[in-house]
């Protein structure tokens, strides 16, 4: 979705009180801090895992330091913009900050990767990369330079192909229409012959019943159905070939955490990894539930994008791609190593998840 | 797999060092360690991921408690037998276990649903059962009784259907052959006339060879090829409908865990999780390149099982569960749970991770 807007629709609350309360309440402790950070995040508010699995990882970390280590969590807007995080952490300004890596791209093309391109990774393949290949390696390589440690935190799953008013049944019904669609995916559709528009979260709703954008992606059914996209879209598509499995990412000061005893760095890095875990499992389960509902009481028409379609879809992605690796030699290099991980991780994927019968 | 027997195959050595590496080496500290936990596996010395996993998870302890926490780790056999594990955790003779929660059928049918179940739930929909379903507390449920606090640990993959050598093009093919296949798949496919046996892992090379047994399932390309079992066997089935994403799991004395303080309670909780997601990333990365090689190098005929075998195969496998779950209320309930978790999450693995081109 790129979610580089506030998301100010109401509603949003009690599923964030109820994602908040998984962890329970922190023991109280009387030990005093040694450590205290600030951290910023891109999300706004009570945002549904994305900022609440950033307050969850911080409520983590202080647990686990027996309150020795203690991170307090700002959303967007509340210390910094939100696409002021990247540089406010870089300089030094607070410790850490939380978003998503294609936010990056005017920084570094390369960031992209780490977070979602087109026709990549799913979750699974993804976590895989970053862990059992060299994602992470190559992630801290690309982010080294702007003083920055990186750190996956989580995944909100697959994402949908958008809603439609208009049925998708050959590559031309692309052809003039006005899409919210941010980063690749959006440079994707323009060869599409698609308008494409960056309505921030908080105006697509209206936007879209008013008729001043005819389609939209946001993230999958949990938060589109909060959004109430369901209202004003017939149709919906699948599947979220542009963002097969976004990443969210903790960046950290470099020289605030390589200051920091082995321990708490140890905490850090594991405890980014446990909200991630945490991230993936409770938006599947969510999305799950949530596209039921549509389809069952909304009566959403959920639909595939026809396989000739996606078929032109991966030949305009893989030019979109071509253009940026050719101009960028560090993206061309996270390219290559994510392209071929692809490969070796790819007959497996195959004749394991997708060959089961059902999940 | 149901990996209840000692793997004595050499040449394990070289991946189990190359795993532990992952980690890094921690620290040296001065601290003295206020607690140390015994913990037991079911595993055999040095088997990837299994036993490796098992001690990573250990040193992440150590390492985020700065040294104040240690647990030291044993395999199978070295303090007690490995079916004695769950045993000795509950009677408080050490601390900690470590194994498949299907090993323990014969004290609770329900601890099944916790590891794999036949047309079970894949890795992703069973992480997502376990933290954002009832998974995890129904678990606590189950183990309860027996002085246990249940961890999951880590997740091996779908693993593949097996080694054949001769082909399954209908479900009268398995009449008559004698394979290795323990568990719940082994009832299910003695429906479908096969010879179960269960075959010890040091000797399924050996008997497939010679001919004692004419078929056999491991785990997944990765450990199958590590037991040399394309040197025996010409076919290579898909999927591994019997073990669609085994959890292997940690296990926690009661009154030993609860007696913790409140951060070395999270430090365990979190560890576990973040050795559960480096396991399943490890050995889908490290799955896809064996499976490759198997192909490429060794020319094994990788073959999908054919879909009329599949769906009798599924039909035999509800027989299985409903046998079980009809004289044991507690495995209903578990199974209950679970069923209607795999349709919450059914329609969203359709039109998510299935409807993408590739992994």
């Amino acid at each position: 979705m790129q979610r580089r807007d506030f998301l100010k629709k109401a509603g949003l609350g009690a599923a964030a009180a109820a994602a908040a309360t998984l962890v329970g309440a922190p023991k109280a402790r009387a030990a005093k801090a040694e450590i205290t950070w600030k951290m910023v995040t891109t999300w706004p508010p009570k945002l549904p895992y994305l900022q609440t699995g950033v307050e969850r990882f911080a409520k983590r970390v202080e647990e686990m330091s027996g309150g020795r280590f203690k991170i307090r969590v700002y959303a967007a807007g509340e210390l910094v913009p939100a696409m002021g995080a990247f540089e406010a952490v870089g300089n030094g300004t607070v410790e850490a900050g939380s978003g998503a890596a294609y936010y990056w791209a005017g920084k570094s093309q390369a960031a992209q990767w780490f977070a979602a391109v087109p026709f990549g990774l799913n979750p699974a393949g993804i976590s895989s990369w970053l862990w059992g290949g060299n994602g992470l390696k190559l992630w801290e390589e690309v982010y080294a330079p702007f003083n920055l440690v990186p750190r996956p935190l989580g995944n909100t799953g697959v994402q949908m192909a958008g809603w439609f008013n208009r049925k998708i049944e050959k590559i031309e019904d692309f052809q003039g229409l006005k899409m919210r669609i941010p980063g690749l995916g959006g440079k994707v559709l323009a060869k599409a012959g698609v308008t494409v528009t960056l309505t921030p979260g908080g105006e697509i709703f209206t936007n879209l019943e008013r008729g001043v954008i005819d389609a939209t992606e946001w993230v999958g059914p949990l938060h589109d159905k909060l959004l109430g996209l369901h209202k004003v879209a017939k149709y919906y598509y699948y599947p979220g070939w542009h963002e097969p499995g976004t990443v969210l990412e903790a960046f950290f000061n470099k020289k605030a955490y390589e200051a920091l005893p082995a321990e708490f760095k140890a905490i850090i890095d594991v405890a980014c990894t446990e909200t991630y875990t945490w991230m993936i499992s409770g938006t599947d389960a969510e999305n799950g539930a949530a596209l039921l509902e549509l389809i069952e009481k909304h009566k959403v028409q959920v639909l595939p994008l026809p396989g000739p379609v996606m078929d032109k879809l991966k030949v305009y992605s893989k030019e979109v791609l071509d253009e940026i690796t050719a101009a960028d030699p560090i993206a061309k290099k996270v390219h290559d190593d994510f392209s071929k991980f692809q490969k070796q991780i790819g007959t497996w994927a195959t004749v394991a998840d997708k060959a089961c019968p059902r999940r």
